[in-house]
């Protein structure tokens, strides 16, 4: 009760430090991540793939419309994880930042560019007064010079570069199956596998049929959604789609 | 009590997040939305069908006045459930975009893309300062390239899109009855009875007359409103009609 | 006290959503609507009646300057009950509307028209930080097309169509009254009489001095007050005149 | 002690609603007008007499520079009670709006208008944020169309139109002293007469020495100020002058 | 306790009203100038006598730094008690309207008017939210038209005429000895004299070496400061000059 | 407990008064100036004098980056004591002021002019939201028309001119020091080693090297800051340098 | 609690004073700035050193997207600790000052101005109201006119300038290593060696591949990354490498 006392006296206003230096609406931002069904990105020798798990509220929702791979550029995709109408904001964000790249210098935007740009506009919803963070965690992976690129954006607006990485719910158990399953010289489709697997290990029940997977790679260099058929046989091969993997 | 009281910090200034990553302002307009009555839309293979209840304080209250459905464009329709005076600033802003649309590119809007305008629209208010959230939850169904669309804009400003869904109160019931009785085989005609069945599951007793149906089909391409008269034989067909269908 | 205590946090700031879903500050206002005194519209065959009742502090104070109903248009009347500064502001808002649409259009506007312009401004003051709601509620009756039609607009923003309504103080009295005793077929005449009949279930004695009325008929399409002569003759055709009612 | 901790609630920040439809900032402003020394206006069948009652903290201070009647323009009079740095505001307004329309249409403004403009000023200081209400009320007197007029604003910036009134300390009293006296056939010799002896109700001593009184006549239509001596004449005529009239 | 614990709730925001109608902010501010040391002004038949007392913290300080009476013009000064940095203010505004009026009108700006102009300005600060009341009295003494005019101004914007009037720490005291002592015939000596004797009156030991005394006389207009030397024989000749003169 | 309970009220919002007149705000900045280590300023016949007390937090900080004494311009100094960050502002503030002098005017501003500026500036964060006061005292020392000035700036923005005069932490003993040794007669050379006795006074040890000490004479109405070896040899005179002064 | 209580009422707002002239909300930044990994700089005869401890989450994260040390310009590196997003906004602003000083001057900026200009910008983040301090310290290092110089700038906008200095976490410990073992004598590889020294004495294990490292000599002139093989050189010559070193 001493606990929720202190804290509420933070939470009130606008972002502030707590004596422990630490931005509770930031870290309750995170929490909203948390709520939120699980991504995964995998960066392999020949591409990145995004894989997302869209966990439905009922049989009669058009499973596509919710939205958790999006396509920034043509060589680009952001998965999300959190408050949806969020991810949304920052996705048309980082759209308009790709468009103005093409306009300016006639080509693509560097991933890490566009991941630095996007956190900058994170982060000053954390400081600046009259608005709240975003309560939403982005990954956003394409190939910029002909390599694949994989970064996490956070609620704060710190950008991570990451071989694997999960954002969400269940996170740990998924990063832990990554840290130990994953290795950097894995191809495309084997990182397809591993993102499925990894998305198993952080949910009692994943249905296959509900996973939207997408990839970048280093040739076509354009971001590609798998189709429900294709994400069915990944699964089928990995020996999952339905059962409780836990 | 001691709930109430970690509660109260949450909600006296603008929406931000609570320690376990939920916007209380936006939960509390999901409230508004459940104490207004019940909105039902299904999507049919010839057409999309948009259903409201129209509880009325008073036998000398027009009926008509009682606004649940309206008309975005020629071809879309809006069904709200909630703060009547919310939905009406969102359709007047739904209806501007569909102008706008038809002055630049000489065509209707996307049903998808009229969606998305308004939910980026509603999520503002959930993240800057100054004004709070809208207490209501629109459904938007209408024919895009020949086909029918059926979307749903809750007052988190996220977008779904629905085979048939229900809003408002007692949605969980209908939702429950949508899920077993809907197939997506079902013509234009079968919605509309299903609609009118799915909402009598929502209330202890549903006037007929109060129920206002709109149909936007592949054929027309326009909104069209049933008549009282065509609402009340649907219903006498249904075998409802008032009697308590619990 | 609990109560009093969890209300307590919500009238504090701007108008916020209460946990169930309420907006607290737009139900004081309402609250404030009934603690001013009652007001009256019917509509008839063959025009629209408005009646208000202008309840004075002292014999000294001109009753004509208590100002209840008022012309928005030649047309078009407004009957307030509740914060008489705030309905003056929204009478002259209601009054720039109809001589915008008369420069525009060169035609007198739609009382609809009129009306929902009018509660789009008050919804207004229930969503942005920065200023209350307004405390009053108006009732908006004219001829449209030669039709007589009758317009509420509430605190919240709402417009509603009505055949016979009542505001203010009393209005559960005088609409059970109105309900019980209204009949579309009513003519103008029997309309007054109907008002003043009501607004006498309302109180516990009713001047008939005190009651302002006007009225808009069809053939003349003009807003006109009733003599204090007129009203008293009503008055004692309908047996009233200062007699406790109740 | 739990009133206290209710009405705290209402009074911190901006001018809000309380639960039963009061604006207590409103409520307060009046009793800031309760707190100032009476003024009276009376309307008689040849004019308007504005009196007020100048309580001086020392004899030291000049009386004159006591500011309860004002010039509005040379037909209008004001007369304040309550927070004399308010009323200097208010009265600097009307100033401005009777030679703005001098300068437009070249003709004295009316003395409705006058009131209604100024009462509209008031209301906006208790809706709109960021200031307080004017802690003041108006009695406005003049001549419109040969007519004598007489208004009284109030903190909510309502309008009233009276034959005779009192604001400030002793309202009550003074009141039912006019209400008992007052008959509409009096003239402004009479009227004068009778603000004397009325705001000696309102006080435990009044000295006619601190009296303030101006007159609009309907045949000059000029706000003339009556001298000290013209005031003690009629103050001996009355029977008054300092000994307690209680 | 119960006291302060209600008066709290009125300070913690912007200038309000009180339950009691009162301004909690601008009754502090009366009391920022009760902690400031007391200044005097006496308006006589040949012209007026500001007068002030320095109490300085430290021999070391340059007595005339201890800014208490201000220039406004050359035929205008201003003696202060309370927050000096707000004095300062407060006299760059009353130089700035004197300099405005001199370069539209070519003539002295006349006392009754940059006193108004002066309080208008303090007024703001009490209504308007975002800023303090100004912690300040000032006492604004010149020649107008050929004759002594001396204005107080309070921190709630109020303006003041007086004959002999003493604004901060001891005021009551001073106040009764003017009462006692002054009469409006004596000349700008006698002034000078009972100002040092009133001051003697507010402090238990005056120093007189410490005491600020400026005039404006009907014959030069000029305001002009007395010599140290001058104050000290003004002292001697009244027997002041350090004795305890309680 | 008490006695903070109440003080807390006063602290929250921006900068108000307490019951008891005064701008807590301003007394905390106050406090923040005291935590600060002591500069002292000292007037003599030929120059101005200096000198601040540099504690540094390890040895391997340059102790010449620790900024007590800035230069306004090439004839004024500035020492400060308090909020390091805040002072760097209002020295900025001050140099901006010098230049548009010499801009403007072709001459060096007035220590006086320069001095009343920055007051006003201060004074402006104690007035007006947004922002909080300044946490720092200054020092404002030069030559104006040929004559050494010495001027003291608090945190509430009132100036005050000094023979002699400390600011920060142990003012009271230094400036009681002063009080006892200071004499108007004394020179440049005099200064220096009093404002080294004084320092010394302050502090239970006093690091001859950690002085900062600068200098504006008549003669040549330059600012110059004494070597460390100089400040040194004066110390030595002094018969300090490091050993327990108290 | 009592200490709780007290220090809650200093959060809740913006950047205020405490009653002991404390900012709580840049105390509380400082340790934001605690809780990153350490930093440290040092200035040797030749050259300056940034070193800075990548403490990572996960071995799938790119140590190199940890970005602790960054370029402002060719002759200068900043090393940070803390808020990482915070950290980008300043070194985004330190950028743009070193490019606009290029532009206009064709020079570059040194690195005291450098340093002054983004003090100056933290400074009023800690002053003026609408947002929080940066949570965030920093060493800024480089050549200026031939000679290495090293600052910190901490979140209250203060600049410091140092031979030897840590910053974030363990920072006491560092310091104090660093005061023992630091001669200003060392040359560039004696910096580095003794940067890797210092870091290895702040935490319970330091890894050296995850430290980063970058140099400015006074012979090239610009910002150099050491290589990670390098990092490792050093660290084995130094008998440095993951053992605990406590």
């Amino acid at each position: 009760m001493q606990g929720n006392q202190q804290q509420q006296a933070y939470d009130r206003g606008i972002t502030i430090f707590s004596p422990d230096g630490r931005l509770y609406q930031v870290e309750y931002a995170r929490e909203a991540v948390k709520r939120g069904s699980a991504s995964v990105g995998i960066r392999t020798a020949d591409g990145v793939v995004l894989a997302a798990d869209r966990q439905t509220r009922s049989p009669l929702i058009e499973e596509e419309s919710i939205e958790k791979i999006h396509e920034a550029d043509e060589h680009a995709g952001i998965a999300s994880a959190g408050h949806v109408a969020d991810a949304r904001q920052l996705v048309d964000f980082a759209r308009r930042q790709s468009q103005v790249e093409r306009l300016r210098y006639d080509e693509p935007i560097g991933i890490e560019t566009l991941t630095k740009r996007t956190t900058d506009h994170i982060q000053q919803y954390t400081q600046t007064g009259g608005a709240r963070p975003f309560g939403v965690a982005l990954l956003i992976g394409g190939i910029e010079d002909g390599e694949p690129r994989l970064f996490e954006a956070d609620p704060s607006g710190t950008p991570y570069e990451w071989q694997a990485v999960a954002i969400g719910g269940g996170r740990e158990d998924i990063q832990d199956y990554l840290e130990e399953e994953y290795t950097p010289e894995m191809d495309l489709d084997g990182g397809v596998t591993l993102a499925l697997e990894a998305l198993a290990e952080g949910t009692d029940e994943l249905d296959a049929e509900s996973v939207d997977i997408a990839t970048v790679d280093t040739e076509s260099e354009q971001l590609q959604s798998l189709s429900g058929e294709e994400v069915t046989d990944y699964a089928a091969e990995a020996d999952l789609g339905g059962e409780d993997d836990e």
